[in-house]
This record gives structure tokens, sequence and C-alpha cells, in this order.
């Protein structure tokens, strides 16, 4: 028996909708019990006061939850839920169901994907050596999980992690512990830097020699070309998602990655859609090649030095417009242009996530 | 005796920066008394309350004066300002300042540029047929004046255009005048889709028959492929530049269009890139070809059905970013994407410049 | 049997969070039976895609689904909800939950409330008399409900109204009828008009002679000292709630109110404070005072003219924030001088709600 | 020969409007060289890319510099111009010109006004003890001059303060030197800190043995109950302005400070204002008092504890609307509640300036 992923893109109207997740499940299209991860956009601002986030995961835990027999907190526990804040430019809402089945077919080297959760970090944990190291864990974990023996067969690893709040500073200075930021704001970042760290040490991306508490968040040549880390305040672990590529896998999904080298980085762009199978002459994938895309998932975050080869941009100085969110409206442009679709899983902050003002981009397609 | 245009691309590094264009001018590279119109991408928000438009004005009027022997007033009579506010996502503050010259080289079939001036209007003038026809008139005078002598000749109009202010309508009314709006923000657009509708007329783009006070901002089928208009508070006027393909023109610059039939149209932008010389195989401009780009200018704006190419946007819906700021991130994404720089002129309020949703974009460029 | 009225101010953390109800519940002193209304400040932006007032509303309903029996929509149509995105300034993120319970104390002349609820609105009837009449009934209705036997008796409305979406208006349209706006955000002060008027003609305030659909959203002469509409998304009726002084209930509570004449109007504010018993030598409220207010509910509104007490205000102007944003923090700086907290229900959007610029106040304490 | 302090409160239309200032002058009810120092209130966002304040101090060197014969340079290091970007809420953009001249008038005890300039810092110098100690200097300078011979005759010290930009961190960088932090807007919060504890420790409010390069920025426990500061891209020195009562200058003006211990703290605002001989009966300055109002200066900031008086506040956790512009339209409410004016000098960013979430506020009226 072999199993078989499958992704079902579906568009949303605001944060709360689940209709059209409820629609696919009472169409038989979609059997709750294989869910094992949603991914989505939604349409916040991205940042600390970003509630769509919190509205979405509560309102998919409340569909779900009657029909897996579960309470909401079961769902939760069960499925991890990746909701990604912010659709700036033309980004389009949507909702990225992942599912695993099993099937007769037979094997065909294909898109794989597994799961995997760590404990619940102490605040003191977070942004430090114990979350990079719990994370790796996770991710040999997943891999482990979805058949996946060995790094190079991993194109693509979403973590969702927690974030420091007042609240759990609080109760860690209580307990005589220090954490690693009181910034809560800050906090995201470096959760995120420590989680794609974690992800780069599984992948054997950075030797563990070269990390250490005092790199996360500072010393930025280090980083995954595979990792995709979204920070949240719904969750106190760590939660992995396993893209790869397994021989053991049915179906006719495959994935591919690239790494832009800046947020301007069209051709990583179409050398991911390339290594999907989707073809890019003339530029812009056409109808039926866009129609082949299931998904796409990119980082992307200001350069810190304030410039894209050479020329000022003003992301950072913008009080108006957090910088995460110009970052992601300018790389949902360049992707946007690269397959003539706005439905993309363009996530902001990308610290360790890529290069310096880049970022790992990942190709879902159908074969041909 | 033949004219030969050029445009220096000067980065800022704030919008009262006019150190680049003095050092120019220091330097002997640019001599004051050619310079026919500057435009600039300042790094305000493009609204109502963008100041940094005025202050960029202002400062380069203040740096002019005594190199062209004129009040500051005296230069702004003189030499067109556009300075068009928004560099959001990755676009990067800058000035093109235009010169002209006469020269004594062979004339090769190049970049010509024509400015003229319309009377000051009237309040009740703007965003209605009067202002439409003075803007065709101004393009037809900025063609003679360039020696275009047919619309086919034409690749780019950039028009700026003034507004209606508090204290503009009530002047009006104190006259017993209605005008077209008590809005002072839709009065931007009106104004800017006369002036589009007049540069369509002037082009032979749309027939006279077809227009009317009631068609502006209203009938969105009507546009033209060349207009680009900016509004601002700082004049009463429009002032019109005209860019063409002129035999009687010297200098190694040539001209092209396209339009976007909606923000993500990367086929467009690279039809014009073609059309001026630059090759665009694998996608995007290699290094030699980005260094041969002079200027691009493109309009977006939010399409109004708030979707591209079938999939929601949520530009419109955004109470903390005004959509126009949205669609230049996204258009901006999308052109740096085609030509590897982002010190590119992305200019919102599209109304009537190019059909629902998409915009005129126009490069200049180096000949090999 | 006598019925007896009470406000339960509960803070909350986060806009889905109903711990602090559900714990007031668990202890016993909340019984969810004889919740009639839940008002909320929630911490969103309080303009179109503010979806903090969406999440408030379903995270309630699924917190007293299983307490009452019912299921979550079965909640929504028993009890009004009235959530007000916006805590702008000092504002304090908090739900006030309406009960009424029957009891054998004896009348004391107190503080009643009464519900009613319109049926739903066809698109084309928003902000037109049709919603004017229908909310009158409904005031009328609860009144009635109330025991409240004349307008005199009545102190604050407070109505949660519909808006016109893109999906409505199209709805409206194949039918063959025209909408009031054909845009969205408009629709919301049209709304909140035609039920402000719809007030103002049950509280006898404005007389049906002076009301027609011209009037909704441009005379500004006519107004309601004692109406306070809020528009959201997730209703398509009208929903009314009456507060009054009637001889017939019991408890401690008691209610005025007093019409601010502009945004800081504080003697109006103390006014009301008075009239409810509150003493306000001084100027602020004493902690013996504060602690015996109950809640404070206050519209705010930008003057239409620009000024207020012919000092410029740049609300309208800044295209960074809302005008509304503007107006809640300021009214909210003003209320909370007054009384030394900061728990309070300032809500935007005044349109028909007292003078422009301006609004009512009403002040429910506790008897000293 | 004594002399005699006065303030020209100016309302202007936009950041760049000196007409009002011109028209004085022209009016000669204002001479150019009795000029000291310019305060004004623009309408930008307060934060790093407000660029109204550097365009009303263009404007304002350009208008005054052939009025005084000098360049605008000249003008700038001879007037302290102290713009504060942030009219929240219902603020009304102004200019306060502070002019001294000498006088035969008797001397009555009345406004005293002096001004001082510390030497450039070094950017590593900023945000640090060489800051606090230059700016005490500058302060026992500014008393020198006014004759205000001992710390009790001040009531308030405006100071403008230079900021960190990444050149100047490069530049210090390159010497070998460490600047107080490499985050451009953090620099702003630890110039106006070492400023404020400079007034501090000339005003002896702190001890020196309490200060050190650790405490700034840090231990909010020390403060000045008369330091105002604001930070500026647009200088590299401290500019300061101290406000006095002296034996030996002339005129009707008076001038009382109070500090507000939180941002609610009328009482406070109330003091200040009978300080300044304004009765306060009935809580709000009634029109007579009010126009013997000159000018209010008050200093707004969040708490750091996230609460008021116990009450959650949401202005560090808004991602689209910067903390301090939060704070600048609650303080802006509660001191227009007080005088019933929106004119009003309210500046963000108290640190070290009164305590945690309050600050320090001034008033300066005319005599009865």
């Amino acid at each position: 028996m072999t199993r078989r992923a499958a992704l079902h893109l579906i568009p949303t109207a605001h944060p709360g909708d689940v209709s059209g997740l409820e629609a696919l499940i009472d169409q038989g299209r979609l059997s709750p019990p294989e869910i094992v991860a949603i991914l989505g956009k939604t349409e916040g601002n991205g940042c600390v006061n970003d509630f769509t986030r919190a509205f979405a995961v509560a309102e998919l835990g409340t569909a779900l939850a009657p029909r897996l027999g579960l309470s909401r907190a079961g769902v939760l526990a069960q499925v991890a839920m990746v909701m990604s804040g912010g659709t700036e430019g033309g980004l389009s809402p949507h909702l990225l169901v992942l599912t695993v089945e099993n099937t007769q077919e037979p094997a065909t080297g294909a898109l794989a994907i597994g799961t995997a959760f760590t404990e619940a970090f102490h605040p003191e944990e977070i942004g430090r050596m114990a979350q990079v190291e719990a994370t790796a864990r996770a991710v040999r974990e997943a891999m482990r999980q979805a058949g996946l023996s060995s790094p190079g067969q991993v194109h693509f690893v979403q973590v969702k992690c927690p974030l420091l709040t007042t609240a759990r500073i609080g109760e860690a200075v209580s307990r005589g512990k220090a954490v690693a930021t009181a910034d809560t704001y800050e906090s995201m970042g470096l959760s995120r830097g420590a989680s794609a760290l974690g992800v780069a040490l599984a992948l054997e991306e950075v030797p563990r020699a070269a990390l250490s508490d005092g790199v996360i968040g500072h010393d930025l040549s280090l980083w995954s070309g595979r990792a995709s880390a979204s920070a949240g305040v719904e969750l106190e672990r760590n939660e992995v998602i396993v893209f790869g590529t397994s021989p053991e896998w049915a179906g006719d999904l495959c994935i591919a990655h690239a790494v832009m080298r800046d947020a301007i980085d069209l051709p990583a762009v179409q050398k991911a859609l390339r290594g999907a199978g989707l073809s890019t002459d003339g530029g812009q994938l056409g109808p039926e090649e866009a129609g082949r895309l299931v998904a796409l998932l990119v980082k992307a975050e200001p350069s810190s030095h304030g410039t894209i080869r050479g020329r000022r941009h003003i992301m950072w100085d913008d009080s108006d417009i957090n910088a995460t969110r110009h970052a992601r409206a300018l790389v949902g442009g360049v992707v946007a242009a690269a397959v003539g679709r706005t439905d993309l899983f363009v996530s902001g902050g990308a610290e360790h996530q890529g290069p310096d003002g880049g970022g790992p981009v990942a190709v879902i397609a159908r074969r041909q």
C-alpha cells in the first residue's frame, strides 16, 4: 500500500470563511480524516495585531470538529494549521488543505508530506538553541513519517512557531528565567530564525558547530534554502510540515525549489517552475501551465542593508506600513509575474530562510 | 540644427534631496537651461496628505533658481515638475531630469520630448470636458513643439494635473458654480481621468463624440494607451510632457510602449522592452540590457471589480493601506521582475489610462 | 414581579477572548438565559476590513451555544451582538454583557432595557426610508417590551445595522433594483444614518415630514440626540437596544444622557455624569465615583467642515489613518479625562447621531 | 533695559505654509531679528519617515533668509527650529514663533526665554552620557542667557536632538567607534532620553551619581518633570530652549507647569492651568480663559506596562498605527478637554520626561 498526497486550493471570501472547505467535504471530494495540515493566507497585516490568523484557525477548528468527531482542541492537536497573514499587493486569500490517503496505486516517485510537532516550549527556550534542536528533531521525525530518507529528498519545510507575549515573559521571569528578548515583535523574528536554523540543521545545510544562541537573528550568512517559518500567538510548540519527493509515494504531484538571491530574483522563481515541469518560455506561464501549478510557496523579506541591487528601498523607514508588508507585496508581484496567478503563499519574515533579502521558493505542480 | 533629448536618473536619499542634481550641474554634466521637465518618485503615501511631492518641488525650485537666474516661481513656470508619491514594495526614490539641447549631430530618429501647459483651470472645470479639451490642445501644442507630426509618433504623455481643495471648491461656490465633486480625494481621480481622456482625444484613441462630462470617471471602456496622469495640490493648470520618436531628433535614445491588460501582465512589459531594443530571453533583463534601460514609466491601479484573472484581491477593502499603494507595490514587483531594477516610475491612479486594472507602460532605452 | 437590568463589564485580552464571560458564568454570577445583548469594543480598525468584530461574535456564539442549548446561529438570533471596532488612543477592549432578570424586588425606577429586531433588509432598502421606518418600528417595539411608554423615558438607543457588499449590490442589480450607493464604505455611513433617523423618528426628535431618501447622509441638521448606530457586515437586519428609565424596573442602576456639541465638549460629558448621580467637582471623577460608573457610551466623528471651534483638524486628509480612527482616539481622550477610566464604549461614525462633529453620550451608573 | 518675550501662535494650512508668518512680518507685528526659536506641530506621522518636519524647517529658512539678510543655513544656525510631527486626533497644525525684544517697560516678573546649542555630536555620543552632559551645559547656558539664576525658576525646557542614521552609524564604525544602537528608530528614543536626563541634571532633578550610559532608556524611574525632547534627522547638535519666570523680564506672559502621572491625568493639566492664572471651575476653560492661553506644551507616551490605571491599552500592539501616534491623539484629547482648544503642542516620545506613561505639561498664558 502506498500513500498519495493532495493539495486543495480553496479561495476564501474573508478570514472566517470555511464554506469552500465545507462544500468540498459535503461533495465527497475531500475526506476530513485525511487532512494533515491546512496552510492559509489571510488578509490581516501579518504583524502583532493580526487576528485574522486566529479567527481562521478557530473557524477551521469549529468546522472540522463535528466532521472528525473531535473537540475543537482535538482538531488543532491533530491538524497542523499554518495561517500566514498579509495579502498585500495583489495576493489572493486562500487555504491550502493538505491531505494524505492510502492508495492501491503504484508508487510513482511523487510529492510526499510529513508532519510532526515539538513539545510546547518554555518561554526561555524560544529563539534559542533549545528551539533549534527541537525543531531539527521534529523535521527528522516528519521526514521519517513521510518516508523521506535523506535531506536531499526534502524540498520545503514549513514551520509554524510560537512567539513571546508579555504574559509568557512574565511567567518565565517568575521562575527566575531570562528570555531571549523582552520585545514581543522581535521575538517573532527570533522564533522564526531559530526554527529555520533547526531546519538547516536537520537538512545538513548548516553544521551544528556553527550554531549557538548568539548567531540566531544575527549571523545572516547562516540559512536554510528550504525553510519557511511563520510565528503566531496561537500555539506554544513548533508545528512542522515537510514536503519532499519520495519513490514510495503515488500520484501526479511533484515539487521543486530554488533560492531567490534577492526580492526580484525572477530567474530563481523560473528555475523552481522548470524544476516542477512548468515551462517558462516567454517569461510568464501560459494558461495551461498555470493550471497545472498547484501551489507556490515563497518567503519575502526586506534586505537588511536597505538596498536591492544597489538601489535604496524604503521598507525599513516607513512608519505607516510595516516592512514585511512591503516585502510581501513586492515578492508577490515578482512571483505573480512569473506564473500569471495571485493565489500564492507569500509569507513574510525570512530570518535565516534564504540569504539576506531573498528566500526559498517551492513549486508544487501536477505532472503533464 | 537638430535637437537631442536626454534623461538623467538621479537617486535621492530623501524627498528634499537635490544634492545629486546639484552635483551633476556642478560637474558640468547637466546644463540647467536645457532642463524641460523633472519627474520624480518620492517616498510619501501618494495620497491626499503626501507632502513629499511639494517638498521635492520646493527644493528643486530653490536649487535651480540661482542657477537659472530666476525666482523659484519663475523656475516652476518654466520647468514641468511631475512628482509622483509612493515607492511601495521595492521601488527606489529617484528623479528623472529631462533635458533638450541643440546639437550639430545628424538626426537619427530618436526620442523627442515636448512640453506644454494649459491655462489655470477654474475649479468647476476640473474633471469635466473643459479640462479634457484644454489638455488635448496642450498635447497637440507639445507635439508641435517636439516636431511630432502624427499621433502614431507619440509613445507616452505624462500629465500633471490639479485637484479640488476645500478652498477651491468654496471659491467656485462663491461664484455660483458647481464643481464635479465635493470630495477632494475623488477630485484627484476625476482630474486624472479628464486629463487622460484629453490625451486620448489628441492621440485619436477616443472620438470626440464619445466624450462628455458624464463618462469621466464612469465609462472605463474609454481609455488612452499612452496617457499617464498624476494629480497634485501644488498646481492649478495641467502640465503636459509628450514623449515620441521623431526623425528630426538626434541621439541614441529610443522609446516604445505597450498596454498592460491587468496588473500582472508581464508579457506586455516585455513587449515594450523588446520594442525599445531590450532582449528579454530568459525572462529578466541581463545586466547589460538593464544598464541600457534609461527609464520605465507605468501606471498602476486596482481593478474595479476586485479580482485579478478571477482571483479576489483585497486592495479596495484595506482601510489601513490605500488601494493605490497596494497597486504600486504590485506593479512595481512585476516590472522589477522584468528588468531587474527598482528605480522605476510606477505611478498610481490610472483612470482612463489603459483598461480597468491595467495601464500603459513605456520604456526609454539607449540603443546598442 | 418586576425586572432588573444588569451590565457586566468584562475586559478582554484579544478579540476572541471569551474567558472572562465564561468565568462569570461558571462562577454563577451571570446566567446565560438572562443575556439580552452583548456590546463590545474590539481592537480592529473599525473600518471595512475589521474582522475582529466578526471574530468576537463568532467566539461569543460558540461559547454561549452549549450553555443555552442552542446552535451558534440560534444564539445570534436571540442575543443582540453589537461589536464596535477601534480602541484607538487609550481605549481598552472590553465586553458589556446586558442581562435582564425577573426579581421580587420592588420597582425603584431604574435602568430598563429592551431589544427588538427588524426583518432582514433588501439591499435596495439600506440607507433609505425603508430602513428609517423599520428602525422606528423596532425602537417602538423595544420600548414596549421594556415598558418604556414615552420617548422621554428613553436615554440611549444602540443600533447594529447592515451594510452593502459587492455581493449584496449584485443581487439587487440582478433583480433590477438600484441601491443607495455602489461604494461599500459609504454604505456603512448611509446605513448608520438611516438607522439614526429611525431612532429620531421613534423618539419624536425629527418629524416624519422632514424625512426622505434625499436627506439621509446629507442634511446633517437632522439628528437624534440619543441614537448610536454601528454598521457591520455580519448581519442583514437592524438590531435595536433601547436604554431608558422606567418606574417599573428594579435595581440600583440609573442612566442619563447629553449631547456633545463637538468632539471636545467636556461640559456635555460632565452634564451626563451629573445626570447619573456622579459628581464632577474638580473635573475628573474621583476613584469612588469612577467605581460607580458602569458604562459610558458615546459617538465620535470628525466634523465635516474640517475644523473644531475654528481650528483646522487633519482627520479627513490623513490617507494613512482613517478619519473615524482619529475621532475615536480624540473623543476617547476627552471622556477618559472626565471619568479617569479608559474602558469606555466610544464608537465611530455618527451620521445623524448628534450634531456635525459631536454626538450623544450616555452614562449608566450605580446609585450611591 | 529689560527684555520681553512673546509667542505668536500661527495656524498653518500645510507643512510648508509660511504665509501666516510672512503676513505678521509684513504687517509689522513681528520683527524677524527678534525671533529666537520656532516651534511647530506638523501633520506628518512623527516617526522615521516624517518629512513634514524638514519641509517646514526648509520653508521657514527660505522665508526668513532674505528678511534676516542671511543664507538659509545662516537662519538655521541662529534660530532654534523645533518641529514636532503628528497632529493625531483633533490636534491642529500650527507654529509658535518665540521672540525676545528689549523694552523700556519695567520688569514685572514675567516669562523669560533662553536658547543655547551644544556642539555637533559624534554618532557614538548620541544616547550616552556625553549627550547628557553637553545638554546639561547647554541648559545652564540658556538659563544664564535668560537671566534665570536657579533651577526653581525654570518651568519647561524644550530640546531638539539628533538621531542616528545608517550613514552616521557607518561613519562611526569606520572610525572604530560603537554606537548606542544600530536601530535608527530606537536611536530617537535614546537621544530624547539622554537629552531629558541632561535637563534633569541641570535642573537638579536627578543627581549626577545616578546617571550612567546604562540607565539611559532603561531606568524609567529617573526623569525630569520639565524636559520635552524631540528628535529629528535634520540636525547634529542639541538645540535647547529654556522657559522660566524671571523678575528681570517684562510683559504680561506667565508660565507654570505640572507633571501628568499618566496619560489621562486631567487634574495635573488643570493644576498647570491654575498655576498660570487660568481658572478651571467646571472642568473646561471658558472662552475668556481659553483666549488668554498662549501655549500649552505637553509630552505624550504609552505606558510601557501596557495599561492605564490597570486597564489594557493596545498602543504597543498596533502594527498599523505607531504607538506614539495613539499617545498623541489620546493626550491631545485630554488637554483639549481641559482648555477647549486644539492648537496645542502635544509631542510624542517621553523617555525620562515625566514618569512612565505620563509627562510634563507647561502652560503659558496672558495675565488677566
